[in-house]
């Protein structure tokens, strides 16, 4: 099998999934500590984006493991013109399986996913501690033309 | 009145306020081109925003006057606990308003509308030629923390 073509297959996370998606979004430097622990505030969410119409979690399964995880937003909008927005959010892929293509292939998937439900445009953030984040999204054409900003409410 | 004490009032936008919607919204040199003329796709855009249960149009009011609107959209979640963000866009204030306190109203009124709605966290990205706008954001204690992509799909 080729590096770049693995036999990646994507759907919907479901709730039996969601320790193992609370342990890859964990398992990253950046985001470990405000993960938290896998609990009620995890199930909270996971049965919140389940509820949107407009929210998706989409799993990468690779020979029957899960080893990426991904959240979708579609944010209708009047600005340019009117476009549909693809909000990508949580990202992760396995830290065993990096390097094979996983993340491209997920993207990919985001991308056509938001063409089909008539998204212009995909956006996203990434904390400025991931500069090897910030190469691999330019490497998909993403322009990195604005500044992102949080606030804690 | 003192200036940073305006006597703005805020309300959803209704559909006979999109034309002045469009055009607060263009009036602006880096989304002028890409806002486009008022027509039948912010019709459409505006009618998604409705239909949608995670998704607000606001507007600020002053003597009767629009003089400032922004989106907002609430993002349920996995990460960060199971947190809910709250996703600010298009946030804009009439030109010939500015410098009077209308925008930190808006923004104010924006996390207290997030908080409502339990949201954890306030996000945006302003487009890297927008410094004064990267000012005001840290002003109101965002953390400039992120790097915002975009493609067009």
């Amino acid at each position: 099998m080729p590096l770049d073509e693995p036999a990646v297959t994507f759907r919907p996370a479901l709730r039996t999934d969601l320790a193992r998606v609370v342990e890859l979004i964990a398992d990253d430097d950046v985001a470990r500590e405000r993960t938290g622990t896998f609990g009620a505030a995890h199930v909270a969410g996971f049965e919140a984006i389940e509820a949107s119409p407009n929210d998706e979690l989409v799993l990468a399964v690779l020979d029957d493991e899960v080893v990426g995880v991904m959240q979708l937003t579609f944010v209708p909008g009047v600005s340019r013109n009117g476009a549909t927005r693809l909000l990508v959010e949580a990202v992760r892929v396995d830290a065993r399986r990096r390097g094979r293509g996983i993340g491209r292939a997920l993207m990919e998937h985001a991308h056509a996913r938001g063409r089909e439900r008539g998204a212009a445009l995909a956006q996203l953030t990434s904390d400025k501690q991931r500069p090897d984040a910030h190469r691999f999204y330019r490497s998909l054409g993403y322009a990195q033309s604005h500044e992102g900003f949080k606030l804690t409410l």
